[in-house]
């Protein structure tokens, strides 16, 4: 046994051997607080369940604790290894220990002086309250409330990591902040909150909209998020944004246009499939039907959705509505056969080669599982994929939703604009799309790319305006042109 | 009429003259909106009543739209100038103007290649999510959480003006933040939140808990603060303040320190007038009577607080179970008679030097009322005071809350307290006394003493130790050992 390895074995060998479990136990989880829950209940049963062993590997897969997971099958000589760290696990906790986190706050005003002090804060300031006071619009520019977005999340689905708690989701708001303020300049204050109650987070939203002109809602668990989301477009006097669902959204439609520019294709002949019934694959299918795609088909744990499926709830008997005209009923191998698209925002490792040599010919594969897609692209290509793109920043074709965010906001509080329409979206994803030129191998514009957040704020500002985005040919723009009308019209 | 200045009848005018009540609003008020309320309920009796007039000063006082406040009595030819705006009103908005407010959010890593993206967010983040996941306490150690405070406020209660709304607050929080920033390299959040709801108010805090290590409570009104403070002490497990309350009472009782520093005497000699009885005033008398003054006697708008005095609420009858055991039941100026101590925390101008002859021989006057305090300083120099401050900071003296809450929290977060106990309190009122050496005129360390937060530190976090405070000499170091003891014992 190498030192830090975890040894795991399958639920067969379990279920064969249960004398050794609490041998097991002491030997793998040294941290039995933790690990406990996986065990107590409903024990010894679930414990060896395809549930139990996957959620293990979802928690244990970036725990640092462990360098790679070792599954024994059945006999104890027959090993294969699930997964081995990747290198930028410690490397990132030594950053966030050495740093202390990500973000700071700063002032913008000097106060070395008594008479800074006079000026920014008392007795000075009281001018300036009472301003708003008699004014309550005057806080967007006597406070930083015009460029401020609260990023809010209840850490119910952090990253493809599931339920950790609001701590836990900490981490990643405070990544978000720091890109906000890198590509758009924008404040963004991370709030990670201790409640997952859908009344009390819509609650809460409204409680904090007078310090910020827009709110980002992030990792919360769907369907939760679409009544939370839905609910606060409503009640709200600010823009609100829920990046797992239209991000993803917005990015995914974004990178599908640019398959078609490299490849010569139609959106509107394209029939797409997602994997995935969470947040995001919700809002990539409601957002491609705007775009008109030919046809979309969603599938879940359950096989393909489709309109009357039994045991849906609301939000999936919605998209069951407008998506699958042909009332495919099977599970996803057999829902891909004969479609152009695959787009995956489920987990890893899910679509095998014959499945994408299933699909009509020249397929477009977006594996966005993160952070093992759902088929690595390799694969994907020798399987006859002619477009590959997915969620990773280590692999070509990364579709990233950091892309959409800062410029979006940006280009909100630039124009005033207060709800993100479906025709807002699409022009967001055109713009990001022409941002570049794109190849099969550089399908999307970089996140360091300065044309995209300058470019979205430029559409949402005049979304009627022709568009002459930087290193666009002339007969580029034509083609961008009648791309925009089609998608808007 | 000068134009910018505001012209107002006093009430007897008023009630003599109704036929010009229109006249007046349109030739008075242009913001029509805003001063609507005034008018409106009830009117017009109420128009012309003492708090009518009072409240509406209050709001004008501060706002720049009129430079002038001109009275007329009875006749049009009697006029008193009731304020003019300070210089630094004008200045002070062009400051918040000019920067659009006080704070920004930076990025404490650098975030410039991919690479630094993929650690400082996707895929590197995950493994810092799942540690903390793993163990909470952690996103102490790998997120900004350990260093950061959220200021919240509802701006029922702000500065002196009264109620003007959550987004009328966020100067003055925006103005904490970078004091906190400054001062003591703390990270604070302003959260100007749209509820004056108790139960909201701490539901809030509590669903905030997971992303700060520390909340400070802002200009929230009485009694509503009390209560939402004392809950959130119980029911949190992170440190709370509200500092309109102890950071008040505790820079308060470092003047008196300071005070008989100055002139020899002892505390627990002294009889204290405490004018006010919200947040500030109530919080100074629970600590004074902690660090075992003579008496208290608060007073309010009612005269002075006894036992068993009819209509008050529970916090008052719980401070008049304590003070006055003389049961003192007259007006201010009566109550003043043989006191030692005056402590202003109610409105401009309320104290005459008559009042201040009638205190015992050379009393000590903190007239902390903003922007005007109860008695002008020369004033209570000449009526006999031996130390006067005030809350101005273009006076001498400034009794100043922001020594008290940057250092405080620094030590809460250093030491890992969770709860600030009055003998935490008294010790830090202390470290701030003795962070210089005081005379009549240089009573206070000013903010910009950096001896201040470091002996505040350093006081909460090895409350046992001997002090040895820059600036000391050998002998008064045995007599500040005596007076932290003398406070603590």
């Amino acid at each position: 046994m190498t030192h830090g390895n975890i040894f795991v074995t399958d639920h067969e060998c379990y279920r064969n051997d249960k004398n050794h479990e609490s041998d097991y136990k002491k030997m793998f989880y040294p941290k039995k607080n933790y690990i406990e829950p996986f065990f107590k209940s409903p024990c010894p049963p679930a414990l060896l369940s395809r549930e139990w062993f996957d959620a293990f590997i979802r928690v244990h897969r970036h725990s640092t604790q462990f360098d790679k997971l070792i599954l024994y099958h059945n006999t104890d000589h027959d090993q294969e290894v699930i997964f081995q760290h990747m290198d930028y696990s410690k490397q990132s906790i030594e950053l966030h220990l050495r740093s202390r986190g990500k973000i700071e706050i700063r002032s913008k005003v000097s106060i070395t002086t008594k008479e800074d002090l006079s000026l920014a804060y008392t007795p000075g300031v009281a001018a300036v309250c009472t301003e708003i006071g008699l004014n309550k619009e005057k806080s967007y520019t006597l406070t930083n409330r015009a460029n401020q977005v609260a990023v809010v999340s209840d850490g119910t689905a952090i990253l493809g990591l599931g339920d950790l708690g609001p701590e836990a989701a900490m981490p990643v708001m405070e990544g978000k902040a720091i890109i906000f303020k890198e590509f758009a300049d924008i404040d963004a204050i991370p709030l990670c909150i201790n409640s997952t109650d859908v009344e009390e987070i819509i609650k809460f939203c409204k409680m904090i909209e007078p310090s910020f002109a827009g709110i980002n809602l992030e990792d919360i668990s769907a369907p939760r998020c679409f009544e939370i989301f839905e609910r606060l477009e409503e009640e709200l006097s600010i823009p609100v944004f829920h990046d797992d669902q239209d991000g993803t959204a917005i990015v995914t439609l974004a990178a599908i246009i640019n398959a078609c520019r490299v490849t010569g294709r139609n959106i509107e002949d394209l029939s797409v499939i997602i994997n995935g019934a969470g947040a995001a694959g919700i809002a990539i299918a409601r957002l491609l039907m705007h775009a008109k795609v030919k046809d979309v088909v969603l599938v879940d744990t359950q096989g393909a959705i489709y309109e009357g499926r039994p045991g849906m709830n609301s939000i999936k008997q919605g998209i069951a509505a407008i998506t699958n005209r042909a009332m495919h009923s099977g599970d996803l191998q057999s829902s891909m056969v004969g479609t152009d698209v695959f787009v995956g925002v489920s987990i890893g490792n899910i679509v095998t080669p014959a499945m994408v040599e299933g699909m009509n010919p020249s397929p477009f594969i977006f594996a966005m599982a993160n952070p093992e897609p759902e088929i690595m692209p390799d694969l994907a290509y020798k399987a006859g994929a002619s477009v590959v793109g997915t969620g990773r920043s280590d692999l070509p074709n990364q579709v990233n939703n950091a892309l959409v965010f800062p410029g979006l906001f940006k280009g909100l509080f630039v124009s005033g604009i207060k709800k993100v329409t479906p025709e807002i979206k699409m022009a967001v994803a055109t713009s990001i799309a022409w941002s570049i030129e794109p190849t099969r191998d550089h399908l999307m514009p970089t996140a360091f790319n300065k044309n995209v957040v300058r470019n979205i704020v430029d559409v949402i500002s005049n979304p009627d305006e022709k568009r002459n985005y930087a290193n666009n040919e002339p007969e580029e723009l034509e083609e961008l042109e009648e791309l925009v009308n089609s998608l808007l019209n």
